[in-house]
């Protein structure tokens, strides 16, 4: 991640979790939407504990968007591992916020590393608004003129193309009203031929969200795959709700 | 539930469990399939502390199987509450197993009970064998020789029928290479109306399962709705695999 030199941070909150079963696939690693789902409710934690709760943002009509993931997978940890997850509100600008989650092993070797981009939305006219500064400030992270650089999501092959159509169901939406963020991992990697899964070990993966889906919708998963000059398998994914992309993503593999 | 008059019991296991948002659905209540995945697991948790783990019975061949769910709902804990749950392995004859959950809030009052029925079954064959006696003397459950009595489900209506088809996905699948049980609650959920759901209160539920679904499986969930004398609502479901009959379920709710 480019921070641009200067040096970037905020408070730190860890917290351990024991990987249950239904949390994992088939290959009883953790599933990405369920991996998704402990960081964002990690964050959740962090801003309870600091008095930050998500009663405060609803007063004043805001809610935290996701914008973007882009993680680093040295492995996925697996049924049964206690795992310390950590996360740090690292910096912000005028309209967005970057905070970064780590998995670790109970010997603290890294497993994951996922760096995020929150924007404020304000929740009548689903539109994005200015950070405001005074919510922030308990996180102790550093205000930066600077846009941090993500990962530009690769674009889908013109060919050779593979896709697989999604109802919108009623558990996929969540108290916020709208589908939960982890959900079009879930789209994704259904789209995916599990053998080509089962065969690969997952290395890094960036999303990059564009637009809510909504309950009843019906969205299309679409994919391609191509192999890198260095042997890496990249598959490159955007979900579809009509004309509008709702997301675009790409995946990064290598062979186990 | 009828124990025959019996005093049947076993060793208690209880743990506490924060509810987090991404286990809720719009209503900011814990959906279905969340809480019995968390009571599935702490099942596992159970016998893993009494070191009669997963493992001993893979070693054998055997996997425990669930039968049936019937469940009494108080009320459904929601997102951010901190609740008890609690599991007793209460009794056992020569084919079937019989496990009690409770989830409590914080005073102690019972949110939802819920009475299982579980069955070992060879791997290899995927048939249900004899229980084996010793690796259940560590929780101290009871030998009966009778069959508890649990519920019938309610058979659909033959009419006004509505039905949903759902393709068994990857993610889908757990460790056990089969379809977790906690998805049938999905595609039964997913079926009814959601206004339904949003203007109702769920109070009772049964599901027995017939028969497992697997990967690339296109099931149909079937259901119906009645209103009984007393004003409650009952709505019926089946998860058909083609011909086969994968499970069938009722719930009973009244209007909020």
């Amino acid at each position: 991640m480019d921070f641009g030199g200067k040096t970037l941070s905020g408070l730190i909150y860890r917290r351990t979790h024991r990987i249950k079963g239904y949390e994992c696939d088939i290959t009883g690693e953790i599933t990405l939407p369920s991996l998704v789902n402990l960081m964002m409710d990690l964050s959740g934690q962090q801003s309870d504990s600091l008095g930050n709760t998500n009663d405060q943002m609803s007063e004043r009509g805001l809610s935290w968007i996701i914008v973007q993931y882009d993680m680093q997978i040295e492995r996925m940890p697996h049924q049964g591992e206690e795992i310390i997850l950590e996360t740090e509100a690292m910096s912000y600008n005028r309209f967005f916020t970057y905070r970064r989650f780590r998995a670790y092993d109970e010997n603290e070797q890294l497993c994951v590393e996922v760096m995020t981009n929150f924007v404020m939305m304000d929740i009548e006219t689903r539109k994005m608004v200015q950070i405001q500064k005074d919510l922030l400030t308990v996180y102790q992270a550093d205000e930066i003129r600077t846009m941090v650089r993500m990962q530009k999501p690769i674009q889908l092959e013109p060919e050779n193309r593979k896709e697989q159509d999604f109802r919108v169901r009623y558990l996929d939406i969540d108290y916020n009203r709208h589908v939960n963020n982890a959900k079009y991992f879930d789209w994704i990697i259904n789209t995916i031929d599990p053998k080509f899964i089962m065969d690969h070990q997952m290395t890094a993966v960036t999303i990059k969200y564009e637009k809510e889906v909504e309950y009843g919708n019906s969205i299309t998963s679409v994919m391609s795959t191509k192999e890198a000059e260095n042997g890496e398998i990249i598959t490159a994914h955007r979900i579809m709700n009509g004309e509008d992309l709702a997301c675009e993503a790409h995946m990064i593999w290598k062979k186990v």
